[in-house]
């Protein structure tokens, strides 16, 4: 409930249009509508065009379905996370508007063009193993809105290709680094770049890479200054911080 | 070397002016001259007016003097981080303009005034066993330039402080989470704030919050979308990519 | 062998009519007979109603069916764990009344009303993939007779949901509180509630969450006084203690 | 804010006393008004005899001695957990009333009389290095105001003690179990005892007892239904979450 | 090569029937002939009755299947342990006095007797889950010759019924315990039985028993003096340590 | 209560020098008295000849001392574990009989002369720093009764002195290894040993042997079959298991 | 780019067969072509014979065959690991001359001899179960071009086996040991070999093996001094670095 | 015993000269004197120059000088390593050509001049806190024989400076690369180079780098291949293992 919408009961009830009793009723959830993180959380989301989020992990297609349609029916965005080749197939009849990142498992359908940001986030991977969720976060990044770049498969096995793309690095507002096995990628970045850098490690690998505890330890302990680290396979949580940095130029942009 | 200087190298050649083998010579060191990452580096430094940092953990008191001594020739300001009270003597001999923050352990000797961004980065710690860490961070802000406000002591078990200074949440541009134990602040405030939040696990606590681990799982499974997390006690590093977030906007200011 | 059994071995020793021979022999197993937990066992398990429960897990159906048909042959209740559709499949052809509480893989027949106790225990659980271990508690207390009351899906990161029920949680005498991922809520309900807390955490999640060891940590960490946890996953112990502390109050209450 | 604060400012608005916007002022900070929890939590901590908890770990005695002098000045009661020698001393000269449990390391100074519940709490403890944090949660208890006995030093190699009291477990309305090494008690009480069983892994053993990790997985993975873990060495919170399922029967008593 | 190998090469080099050129090169393999563990390996098994075991996990049926073969041509007992019902199927075949455990996954073809040792084995185990173990223990037993007794499904949780056979415990001359989840049983048979106790930890259980660590863990640090642990699952080792320890008295009985 | 006093009583009875009552009172203790475990435990303590044992870790010295002269008042045996020299120098004043084993850290008073067992009990160790181990079993040993011999720092990394040393090894009844790094001592011994082999991991070492765990995993895996393991440094467990064994030898040759 | 190319181009310029433009053209890879790891990598590659590898793992047969052929049409060899038996199929349908390592999941499509060094590498491995590990390595070698021996189910508890090898151990250039379970081989072999040791883990074993977890720490903390470890199942890896190890004896040979 | 002693006792026994018993006595210690590891053991030290190693750490001065004194009267060189400045100083007036490498803390005792072979080992490390283990690595380097090249702090975080480098980096024979808390510069340099690289982690760093264990793991997935790992903090091992890689090249220069 906006302050608005409060003055237009408050008027009402002096007008005499609402009696107290049907204003009191009215009012019943402002303790909830009024501690305003609801609002403000729609409100940011608003702001910020994040649309909802399914994670279709442990649901049920049909599950999935029902919450997307609630969603569509009330004009918003789609996004569903984890999601298998069987959710695309009945998200496309609900809507042939859907899209599918098949690598990274994110099923989107929205109602706007994405990467509207002047700023961008760049997504850098080390081996093929890690491009599923460098893709999860290319998809939350499209339809949360930034405009993304990507740098795939520059492991520090062979770093002149991480230093030939120097420039590349330069121009991104944020950088988000996937990798998995010794997860090294991470520092090396940190090294070269001034930006905000988000680490996540994957659970690629094998033996004592321990489905990505190796490269989450290899990350948290970047000798580079300022690197930040996400859950293991967390594609998705490093694209919602790339974004809300990434909005940190954006709003200062429009507010010129 | 920038591609003009290529050319110039080689018209050089061309015109005789320059003998191959001179050429040759003076390509050489092409590899890494081009890659510039040393200068580059340099001037990210100066334009993100981040002073060099001591680590004194491991070092002798002498040691950190000799460092401090060589910065403070080349005019450069001095950072000393986790610093005890034996070197705030020795390095007040030698600059009295050092400042020492006891709690966060952390020593400046800065030759410009502190906290003069825009934007401010809001830190918000759970009890008063995290403020040391909060005041690592702290002081390193200042010392990069960054506004800071603190918001101590507002745990989770007492959630009613956090909820009463929402409006301290929502005008920060970043916002730093310390907490030890069980770590469930970050994802409290991870999701009343629409920011970028960054989370730094504290090795407070006993018996199986294991030295911070639990509260650094807790934070990497934040259910609140875009918490990142730095290593444990780590409050240099979350100053450090704070900073950088801050800067996005700061830059952009500068830009109009 | 209570009290008036071993005076009646005595006094029949007295008047001769036993030798001390024949009465040594029958004293014989005393110890354990007179120890009497097995008996007290049984009291204490219908004094306060729990009756025999079958973990279904590495059992085959029919090894289940045969242990329900022994415990129903003595007129006792049913409550199978971990129960799988096939397994109350077979146990309906045994017994009609058989319940199933699917999400909770609980199984129930039942002689008597569920719910008859005048105190409730309050079931608080996170996202929706805790529900089947929140649901197994639900089971579990229904047939133990106390009476429940839910409030799901009140994650952390929509916190003013959880504020908004705060009735809610002061109706109960006990709260169990079942989250994985962060499992933050268990100290947010902790400081909130006066009652006692009976923590839960899941194995949902993935990555560092460890199947649920992230949870685990958090709530044995957690910065509200007076919060107990449960092994990953163990709905049915939760109840069953939940139970058991409901019990204290409705002792009390028949004792009047 | 109750809802009749709120039927007031609406009777206001319509009888034209207060304007709209000066209604819209009032109905502000209603969210955390009518939050409660703080006053909630003030009332709750008065019902409960729960005076405030000082814990000395990593404080100095001039802090430790501040805040006691600020909760005296407000005529309340003082525990200090985890306190030293040098704590007592001072806090002695501060109100000779101070008593320490030099054990348990917790200081006490009420202004009421201990032990005043009807029903009672039962510390059962293993080895007498589980001692300290037995006499944690005895301290606790007595400053809470609940009933304690206490049965030490009947570890499971020794079973016969524990069985012989038999009717000491039975009278009690809650039973802590204090355990480290290998954390059987915990087990073993919980198989005998009808009553809610709270078990304290301690830090005591050596070697694969990783400084009570052992003992915790013990109690975690108790075969017995319905016993919940504290952290380790966690009396404190065990004596809490004890007193809190013992007023569950005093305030039903109370209520006759 | 047996001393009287070694004097029949001497005597035959002595006598001129063997050059000493031929003598070195029989001498040749002798360090390892000589060596005698081949041999005394042999001896002791021979000695004990240990027939040749094969681990079945991760071999094809054909490999046992030659395996067998090869052992059954030189007239040698076949022990198949981790063996699934196929390869039973085909040992069958070989030879149908084949016998399986079924339970404990091992399959014997043995030419003598079992169970003829004087002194007995008891193997004590938890719930209904270590029941495998507990029998791959009782069968590798039965082909080593060891007299065995079992007692399952005496969990801690009901304590009498493991006191109410405090007879059995007492006659045996070696005790295997055999227990999941909490793994406390070993403490209390350790507690109560003067002989020998080998512990089995088995990873039965779920969540925090880490598929055995729990109890592995327990058991390492029991209270009661003189218990050792086997590997998870191991109970093939548990059996060939109490067989060993069998026969310290068997030899000695022998001897007379 | 033995057999015969319950014959006593029960004779009592009959003849009238005992009312029924003062009977039952009599034998109420039963359960306890009668469950013979703390009868037994006695007994078999004698028979084993296994004095009290004093775990001198956390203990002051005074309370150390108060122990000893209580056991000593009744005629018992000392031997304290894990003590240091001023606990020694305390013992000594008490009881100028008292020995010192300084590496194993035991003192021992003892009535009767060690090594008297006809059977023996080998200890074998690897480096220098596994000594103080190995000699905390020797001085067990020595006080149980049991003969020992030791094969000490034959390390894998120099296998030639322990197959030097096969016939030691081949004469033992028991044996123990005591080793930490790697551990690889108890698979050696093991697969060259016919007898039980007790393995005891030490916390000798550095960093990836995280405190012995790293021995204790290699002991636990074992591919020779039939090794148990002790605790990390548990050199008075493996004595206690060793003297068992080597006790099942000796009560056969008793018999004889 | 090598050097003389380098100067041709420059050559080129000032002789006027070159524009500057296109000498530019030309030398903007310079950066990366100049930084001559790439290159260096190019050269060290064909000089060590080493072709490009495939980890099959994760990757669709179409895939796989698609950079095969991408390599094969480069005249290039192809090497494939972790490659199941539908990847051979598809691959000998492209060559015929591949041949597939079926134990090591390994195939190779080589247009050169295997073998062909001076020097050798030896693999030793334990249990069969070790064999795949064992044999992953010995197809790399083959592929890589060092001349290889094993010598297989040689396992701690049958040491006699690898001591009557010894003439093997000591004919090699390096030794791969390959060992799971307990990992005491590495020691055994790095106690009686003077050669450089690599030390593989395998994840054969159960239990407290955790995957291989014991057998690298056991081969971590091995007391023979220069013993290296790789990861847990890496037979790859062990290759590599002991075919480089091979290869520093092979050029000084062919330096000659 | 070598082949032509065997020879012998054959031709005596031929002639006559021996008695069949006898040289059967006489070859009774064959296994043992023929296995020749012993010998063999100190040939191969001998060969390679390798002098006796005397580990400090937990040893007392008196014990080291004792240890150091026996062997200087064979006339063997000195290695002490773990060794601290007490340990210099009574070492010192044994033989004043002790030489004290305090970072390192290893002390030296030799008689011939270090750095003599050909080849050279290069020791990279990253941060000042890894120097005391590569200084470890080096002094044993000298001791050994082996020429040492050093490249210290050159951590990832300021690439640069390795890739300066890189002709150092070719120059070696073996490369060491020594890093604590991320570990990143073993994957940088292995991907780098094309000579045996070994990884050292070092136990700097603090939090999540639990002593090492991040950096272990970093290395042991390392994305480059042929990097193998030794045990954190193990300077001594890595150059055991460089020196004897250094010596496959030695050797075959000798042979020419």
């Amino acid at each position: 409930m906006k302050p608005e919408e409060i003055v237009k009961v408050l008027t009402s009830v002096k007008t005499g249009r609402l009696t107290v009793e049907k204003a009191l009723e009215r009012l019943k959830h402002l303790p909830y509508e009024n501690l305003e993180f609801a609002r403000i959380d729609h409100h940011r989301h608003l702001r910020q065009g994040m649309p909802e989020v399914i994670y279709c992990e442990g649901k049920r297609v049909e599950q999935v379905v029902k919450i997307a349609e609630r969603i569509l029916d009330q004009k918003g965005d789609i996004i569903a996370t984890r999601a298998d080749q069987d959710v695309f197939d009945a998200l496309k009849i609900v809507d042939d508007k859907a899209v599918y990142n098949e690598l990274g498992r994110v099923i989107t359908i929205l109602h706007k063009k994405k990467g509207t940001t002047k700023g961008s986030v760049l997504i850098v991977s080390g081996g093929t193993s890690d491009v599923p969720v460098a893709e999860e976060a290319h998809a939350m990044l499209d339809a949360l809105g930034s405009r993304v770049n990507t740098l795939y498969d520059v492991g520090v096995a062979g770093i002149h290709r991480l230093l030939d793309n120097r420039e590349v690095l330069l121009k991104a507002r944020v950088i988000i680094v996937v990798a998995g096995m010794d997860g090294a990628l991470a520092s090396v970045v940190g090294g070269l770049a001034a930006q905000p850098v988000i680490a996540v490690p994957t659970s690629s690998g094998y033996g004592a890479s321990f489905g990505g505890i190796a490269a989450l330890l290899t990350m948290l302990n970047s000798c580079a200054a300022g690197v930040a680290v996400m859950n293991i396979d967390n594609g998705f949580g490093a694209a919602c911080l790339a974004h809300k940095i990434n909005l940190v130029g954006e709003r200062l942009l429009k507010a010129q």
